[in-house]
């Protein structure tokens, strides 16, 4: 999946903030590819960017109208579609990260035929893949993984997407989440992949490249979740990680949506080295990127530098202190 | 899915009994409920079973027309279709392990519709499953895991299944796979379904039993695979697995369709209780299922003597040998 930019952030008229998260997720990453967004009446969010029209947005360049929204019960309403319809019509491609597929309603199916535009299911992948080998191929990648499910693997990810190319590195975020898929414009929500094509779809996701160039995968769940270990396996094979960092919130108690306990760090380390050696016997920890936000700072630093001292590994919160700590391990462990 | 028995076996007109290989197996293990089967000109499989018309099946009792055959180059072929509208028109219910969907097949969709028979499409499920849970239910289960993709892991659990009935144990195979689903009339293709409901589907398909109750769940691909890890853990963590029996194929240098070497005994016995452990702490292995089929007896006797000592566990070809050893070991270690 490869959805043409910039894009133009449609919010429709969502009650809050919070129905519009992927959106935002997309302008805090990707400024430069928000050039506008288009409310509907009633719509109580707002990216901050400048309100356009179909036409203004055609005008300035936008290739792709985003619907990074989601819709209360699941039905899209008939005012999206009519606007969506318009979309199409004025020339923009459609993205959607909603659960329904777009080309399931007749009337915006009708018009991407009509129009010749393309329409992507961020959700549901069309690419279909070949099972994973697990040959070594070319090319430097880096996994988040975690000690649970959302516990910032895809922000790690991304920042240190942004810290690498800062420091001179050719470094890429490779997407495996809806909202991943959107920031850099390609990937494949992992988890809607047919079982027995994850690795090889992380196998495309991240394919061969130059020896000194960096993959920064984004994990999904965990070795240690009982609903979706087979997804973070399967993603770890596939990945063929030289490196990897742990992705942790202190304050959880339990995994998200079970009753299972979270493992420690050390246990995320030993398995993720011992399963990720089936694919890359080189594999080895780099860092630990805990979310610290629930802690004040001089808990938070505490917490980071007895992680540093246990684990021997630079321990940052990427959001408050930066992944600068993570880049230099990286640049030694990994010389040019 | 719950396929309606007993079945009318189709073979259609193959060329060969490898392109019959799934009707085979259903009348290896479900003898009893192949009542006939239905042959066209030219056909080269044959069961050793009555060959009957649609009429003289339906007057047999037969429920379900099974498809249990491969087709050359993907499409049904005219005159298969013609005779599953037949079929249909009979009043047989037809299931199918085609790549191929039953019903995009118009004729047949048209056909099923208007008898009110179902359709059922074994390598594509149509049940949804909630996301696996971890949560501990009750009721026994085995699963039988391996160092590799087929090296007997299906068959080691049907002849459990059988082994343990005889012994008036109260127990089911549990079919994970497409000819597994045909012979228990029940089941998911679990490599078939979206990687996120992995453990979630086999939750589904070895639920909460009796406490002396024996789930035998078919296994899938080795936790050691590139390709199909993360089928192999998601399969793993859903069965809750109190017991194992590690499946191998000692003639083997390479694992199945990939450049990977294969793990030994002892390697999969250890990630399988470190792994396994995350849903039930008490897992342990049972067994050793070796397919000594490519050695003389006395070579297959000693090197199962070998393993048996090595790992202090029963060893034996069940297809050769029987699994009476495996047995006496779990009414050994768990006690009714």
């Amino acid at each position: 999946m490869q959805i043409a930019t910039p894009y133009l952030m449609f919010l429709g008229d969502v009650p809050d903030r919070l129905a519009a998260k992927t959106a935002y997720g997309i302008n805090d990453w990707r400024p430069e590819w928000c050039v506008g967004q288009l409310r509907m009446e009633g719509c109580a969010a707002d990216l901050g960017i400048p309100d356009l029209t179909l036409e203004e947005a055609v005008a300035k360049g936008c290739r792709t109208m985003v619907v990074g929204v989601v819709n209360a019960g699941g039905v899209l309403p008939e005012h999206w579609v009519t606007e969506i319809v318009a979309a199409l019509r004025s020339g923009l491609d459609v993205a959607s990260g909603l659960h329904v597929r777009l080309g399931s309603i007749p009337a915006i199916a009708e018009a991407a035929e009509r129009h010749g535009r393309a329409l992507h299911d961020v959700r549901h992948t069309t690419e279909t893949f070949p099972t994973g080998k697990g040959t070594k191929r070319p090319g430097r990648r880096l996994l988040t993984v975690g000690t649970d499910c959302s516990v910032g693997k895809k922000y790690t990810a991304l920042a240190l997407e942004r810290g690498m190319r800062e420091r001179g590195f050719d470094a890429d975020f490779r997407a495996t989440g809806q909202t991943g898929v959107f920031i850099s414009g390609r990937g494949v929500a992992i988890d809607a992949v047919v079982a027995d094509f994850i690795s090889g779809a992380v196998e495309w996701v991240a394919p061969a490249a130059e020896p000194n160039h960096w993959d920064l995968i984004e994990g999904q769940g965990s070795l240690f979740h009982p609903s979706f270990a087979g997804v973070s396996l399967g993603l770890l094979h596939g990945a063929q990680a030289d490196a990897f960092v742990v992705c942790h919130e202190p304050t959880r108690t339990r995994m998200r949506g079970v009753e299972a306990s979270l493992p420690t760090i050390q246990e995320v380390i030993d398995l993720t080295i011992r399963c990720g050696s089936l694919t890359n016997p080189a594999i080895r920890p780099v860092g630990i990127a805990v979310n610290t936000q629930a802690l004040p700072e001089p808990q938070a630093r505490a917490l980071l530098s007895e992680a540093e001292a246990v684990h021997g590994l630079p321990a940052t919160d990427p959001v408050r202190f930066g992944v600068e700590d993570i880049v230099d391990r990286i640049a030694a462990e990994f010389p040019a």
